[in-house]
């Protein structure tokens, strides 16, 4: 079988499904190794187990020089906790190897992405085997770690509750020039529309080559109606804030997320 | 009957419900006059009335010599999208008055003290006069518009997510040595955990005197449950960042909610 790609699952969010690792793994054996660090399978109120041992695990597979690739397990809430302390723990190993996720893992994207990390992926993560069409999705991914895409430019993907997040924090990256693609999932309009206020309102983001909107599924019903569609929204505080508006991207919380390597 | 006050409700977020003018005006008749704005009754989507109507209202009472104080209707979402156009549209006049609002109103404080308003206040609105004891409430309020009380140090009160979505815009006001309240309602623990986060993690935010908490009230259930109390979120974050704790601040969502002015 010759040298396979070793990727390690780690889960500095919510507590992976017990069914995953069994899916993911018949899904890609001929292709890779994937180890699922027990760390994913532990339960501490609303997280993959406490503060400290998520840190823990992720800090000791990107500092183990026999993992090619980590994965992070799914999102939820959680990584912003763990970011910060965990990057700036992690040696020279770490910087070789890829990192892929999406949704909440996109604190750690973008901690990374700004210490420097080199091979930073937004794009399906193993949970979303259990989505409809999630085989396609996963096998999308595990392609991505085999051999990570060359962005054609300088460009960013993030969950939109995320990027608002993080903006002003210690894991806030560069956005000059970039674009910058968002995606969210099960949030009021009006909470799009104030999140697109806080974001499109900052002269760092206002330094970004322009922002690109991914898929926004569900937006659940609100009384009043909030009386505009999400891209609509987008394209006002856009025009606003005089960002270039550059269209759709294909990322969402759904099988057809597309693999987004920041650059 | 002398001179009396002549106070103007305006509605920068969501409509005023029809009920809520006459019920105000039986309350406080002998104490003050109030005009609400025929802007409070319009409707456009989630708004009462598209921006620039909400945004001109504003700026007329705000600007007319014969009015004292400028109340905010009520809560909801909106402020934010004219607060930055409005304030600078205010001239000498408008700063002499007397503003009172909270929850979305917010973002109308947070400017108006960033561009020197000398009183701006936090307090009940005309709408929680629907609330049980709301009656006490709006008399409190309309104590605090006659005779804005002195504040004993320097201090803000906002909303959480109010003040989240404010950072890092042009309408962040100086959070310097100042005892920064805030409170919460309807938002779930992962919510104000991860709020929380992204507030304290500001360098701005971390020149505050310290963070008071209000009442988070409710706090809707979530699976799998957070683990952890409201304070004790709260807590955790202080200390991480370093933000002395300084207890607890009678604001909320409630007919308790104090006037707290910014200082």
């Amino acid at each position: 079988m010759g040298v396979e790609l070793k990727i390690a699952v780690v889960a500095p969010s919510n507590r992976l499904p017990d069914e995953v690792p069994d899916r993911v793994r018949a899904l890609v054996r001929d292709r890779a190794e994937i180890v699922f660090h027990p760390q994913c399978f532990l339960s501490s109120g609303h997280f993959a187990g406490p503060d400290q041992m998520r840190e823990n695990a992720l800090v000791e597979v990107a500092n183990d020089p026999a993992i090619d690739a980590v994965w992070f397990a799914r999102g939820g809430y959680g990584a912003g906790r763990i970011a910060e302390t965990a990057i700036a723990r992690l040696g020279d190993v770490a910087r070789e190897k890829t990192y892929l996720g999406y949704s909440d893992a996109g604190f750690l994207l973008a901690g990374l992405h700004k210490a420097g990390f080199g091979r930073v992926l937004h794009g399906p993560m193993p949970a979303d085997i259990r989505r409809i069409g999630g085989e396609a999705a996963v096998s999308r991914a595990v392609d991505a770690l085999l051999a990570p895409p060359v962005a054609d430019r300088p460009q960013y993907a993030f969950n939109l509750t995320v990027l608002s997040s993080l903006l002003g924090t210690a894991i806030e990256p560069d956005f000059s020039g970039r674009a910058l693609m968002i995606e969210e999932v099960d949030e009021h309009a009006y909470r799009i529309d104030r999140m697109l206020f806080h974001v499109t309102s900052q002269p760092a983001i206002r330094r970004a080559a322009g922002l690109m909107l991914g898929r926004c599924d569900p937006v659940p019903d609100n009384d009043p109606d909030f009386g505009e569609e999400v891209e609509a929204i987008a394209r006002y505080w856009c025009a606003r804030s005089h960002i270039p508006y550059l269209g759709r991207a294909d990322i969402g919380h759904d099988a057809d997320n597309a693999v987004v390597r920041f650059s």
